[in-house]
């Protein structure tokens, strides 16, 4: 069988997450080409997989007709006008979320992936974890009875630079998005969002416009409730969770820890933190991800994970920006769509 | 040493295990005289027991100078009346919770209390559970920083009776308080509240007037985030957590279940349910509530979980039905104090 | 109905432990007379407890014809001659562990209770402890398949003074004889023992003539093997464990802890240590124990712990001690029975 | 840098294992050629991974001088007779377990590397994994005091097929002898052993001459005791855990498990069986222990898994054969060194 060929966009940190889930791990593939604005960093990523073509300017790889899915990992403000002139190249595309900060930027991607008739899916990459995945999969053969209660704990270990937090988009967009993705890949449709949102780890953020406390209420079409607790920084790493509570039971994901060891003494029974970096918290999620995109490419399938679910995760973030400009409940009609 | 003569008011449930704390638990005190207005209930008690009164009317018990303390156990629409006479006949009083469901009458316990000199505990029991006591201690010793997010859960194994919904001010004022004086037990005041509540275990409950299932958040006066999740019904049993996240770390209390077993075999690996009811889940912090109580009195010293506090959480859960009413977040200042 | 009227002789630790289960756990029963040679402890307890009658010489409850069940809670040397007189005096009776050192003590006890038509059970606690007896239905209930291997690990929070180790008959007697009561509450019958010993918490104990670190291997009559693993001394508490391997599944018990809190900081997630205290660990094991002698005794059922189960324990004990002595492995019919 | 030239000698499944390692995770180092009797499998793994070359003769690896590193993972009986070879070639080498079953060919493997001065890693993998390099650090670093008691369980899935069992030199050395190297790793030299052995699983595995459970008892050097328990078959999947208790305190690894989801419903609690298949348990540890022997290649560092360690774990197997044959303790001096 003839491997799918693609291109990636983008050899930084996830695009090399990308490259070598393909280059190691999926045979169906292989990586024809990788671009970077920074084409040290582009060759670079070639020499070690062995990959053919590197290129500074991605138009090269968008203009190879051989190649037929592309990764988009560039910068968030590139993504969406990559994702339209790959849509009308012909290409299929995985983009890395956000797609876009602005609801039109987004709709235009949209139209022109409709209309171009390929494929797009959006990096939630976090759809794709092994326990996620697993709470899942009992809500969908109804293990837990109609869903009621659903509540996400996601903080980080550190923040980021303030210099990123001010172009970030604020939290809800930048750090929420991916909880918002998850509340709607469990909980289905939201009507409306309450956000109540502090500064408590580091005044500088809120100098910057930002805060990095917030708890967040959903409130789910189905009736259920939900809530997000975000914080940009856990002192003991990276913290995410996930618990579902319907009619018919409960199911919890507790952290990923390095080990599984217990040690005790006279101080107490101790054992591992969480796994303190994304990257090796949710590694497998991104093969696990890229393993489906080339699966939907190769076997024309529907991707699960579409530029429509990128959408509706950035009106979330909306609608709780606006929530806490207002102070007051604010329904999802209320924001473009 | 002379033992502390105490009088309970109300054979119920309840006065049946503050009775037993003190009969096999509490050396430093002993019952003279038990009341209630089915006084076969009482006498049952009393000779079980060895308690040497009986009697229909409570004010048998408030007229006994003998006796120094009494235990107000009776329905919660008389709380209020028997502590004020309590406090008039200069009894040191415990009185179960809710005190009243209206502020007023709260007040007026509050003047009665404060002309008399007598001492008034409220039995919020949950402050003495050995799981979120612990807790506190960590909070107190300040190992979790500064707070930043409070997490409760609280779910019932089974909605009580419709007859009861109709009459027990809803689930804010009957259920929630208990999570509402545990919110301020480790966060301190509350500045607002936003409820979000839904009809999701029984319509029944919503025809009462009444909801089943709610998600409310809270804003400390700290800055602090809170939230607590309540349903009237949850499939695996009696389901009571608490979880406090600060800049210092975090600590969590799971459920207690009857055994620590684990049993595993090709379908899995499965260990206990919680505990399904609440005598039994909270049993030993009766015991301890009650230790305390009569300490206070023989050792004359402050009561730690006063009458103001059964004020504070009843104006929360009015904020929290004022929330529902008028769907916005409600400051706890717009309620009467 | 009548109470059943039961004498205490000794009123030691474990003598006022079966005291207060009676006085506040078991209304079947009352307690009519204590005696200890030490007259001033039978006097206090008596006083506590509202005990009418006490004694300094046990014969006096051995004579009353009031009382109907003993329990003989006073020194261990004592134990065989009290119950032979007791069963010749026509009591029921509830005799601590172990009976005796002494095979031959033992079987004129059995002889003396067999003749007397009485009831005999023998106070091994653990077998109704929550944990272990949970395990125990498990495998009752076939859930555990065919017992394949046992493992008890009980280590003690601190070893016993140097001068009651010299007395104590050592460590196969004194502390394995319950584990050793385990394995056969578990697995049945037990053919043959090898144990490995050392000193190594303390060489004070070895000079004593003892061990304090301990391995026994054993191979029960159906097949099964098992082990228990002894110390005198585990830094981190109590440590008292059970885990059952059969055809058909696994169960294992995690010891009991104070608090189910976990807590949380950048040094890693931390929780309890395991009660430290034997009587804090089996409190409820002792009730429960009391409450089936009392129920055996007033409805004329047999005993579940038999005065048979005291002799093998002890015939286990005195294996292990020969194992030691000649390295070697021992069958249980070298051992007089 | 130059990469390390490898080649592999045995492309089934543990070759294969190795393969990915290097290609996948280890850029020092590059295969130049993989070899099998059954040519067909060696093209197959060479054309997946782009190795240049393949070989049905495993001396075209040998007597290739480019070639600096093999790994040997053929068929157990032929590992002595290639170890030797290589040695004589002047290669370093990477061997699976067990080097041979016999104390006399190891002892020639040993003669060889030692002449040829190059270096051997035995694939003692289990010495890599997170869990129990994790508790061999504890011990390492003294937060275990002096080791007492060291417990390993070790149960397969399922039992091999009855043709292999009748080759496999019996459970002790097929089995076992993992177990006995991790007892070695954590507790040093042993001096004694006393195994228990049924046939409790599967008749045939009798009538082939081997037994399926077993309970091995180890006196160690330093006083310490240990015990390993193994099954052929855990209903519940693959049963992999450590426990070390010693002055300082406690360690134990529990089981790897796919997810850390609880799922909970009126049924009870529910968690995950662990991780069913050896390469998914242990996928790690095998990159693990290569990297490790690239490392002490490349940068000429003694191997810390010798020759000499698979040596010590196959007397220990054959103690625990004559200990079953002979019913008695064997020490390992009798074993010929």
């Amino acid at each position: 069988m003839e491997k799918l060929k693609v291109g990636i966009i983008g050899a930084g940190r996830i695009g090399q997450v990308h490259a070598k889930s393909i280059t190691y791990h999926i045979p169906q593939a292989e990586i024809v080409a990788i671009s970077d604005i920074y084409v040290e960093g582009a060759k670079k990523v070639a020499e070690e997989l062995g990959i053919p073509n590197y290129y500074e300017d991605y138009h090269e790889i968008l203009n190879n007709p051989e190649i037929n899915a592309v990764l988009i990992c560039s910068s968030t403000d590139t993504h969406a006008d990559i994702a339209i002139e790959a849509a009308n190249a012909g290409k299929n595309i995985f983009c890395e979320k956000p797609v876009d900060l602005t609801v039109d930027k987004i709709k235009a991607v949209i139209a022109a992936v409709e209309k171009a008739g390929v494929k797009l899916q959006i990096g939630f990459n976090r759809r794709y974890d092994h326990n996620f995945a697993y709470i899942k999969s009992l809500a969908n053969e109804g293990k837990l009875g109609k869903l009621q209660t659903i509540k996400i704990t996601s903080r980080d270990p550190e923040p980021p630079a303030i210099a990123y937090v001010k172009v970030s988009g604020g939290i809800f967009l930048d750090m929420t998005v991916h909880d918002f993705d998850m509340a709607r890949f469990i909980g289905g449709e939201v009507e409306e969002v309450y956000a109540n949102a502090s500064v408590m780890v580091d005044p500088e953020i809120g100098e910057a416009g930002d805060v990095d406390t917030a708890l967040i209420t959903l409130k789910f079409k189905s009736g259920a409730v939900g809530v997000i607790d975000n914080c940009r920084k856990a002192c003991y790493g990276y913290d995410q969770r996930l618990e579902v509570f319907g009619s018919g039971g409960q199911a919890s994901a507790a952290n990923d820890t390095p080990t599984n060891v217990s040690y005790i003494n006279e101080n107490g029974n101790s054992s591992d933190k969480p796994l303190y970096f994304f990257l090796e918290r949710y590694m497998q999620s991104f093969t696990d991800e890229m393993t489906e995109f080339i699966d939907c490419v190769v076997n024309d399938k529907d991707t699960k994970t579409t530029v429509n679910d990128g959408l509706e995760a950035l009106r979330l973030g909306l609608a709780a920006k606006l929530s806490v400009a207002e102070h007051r409940p604010v329904k999802l009609s209320e924001i473009e769509a």
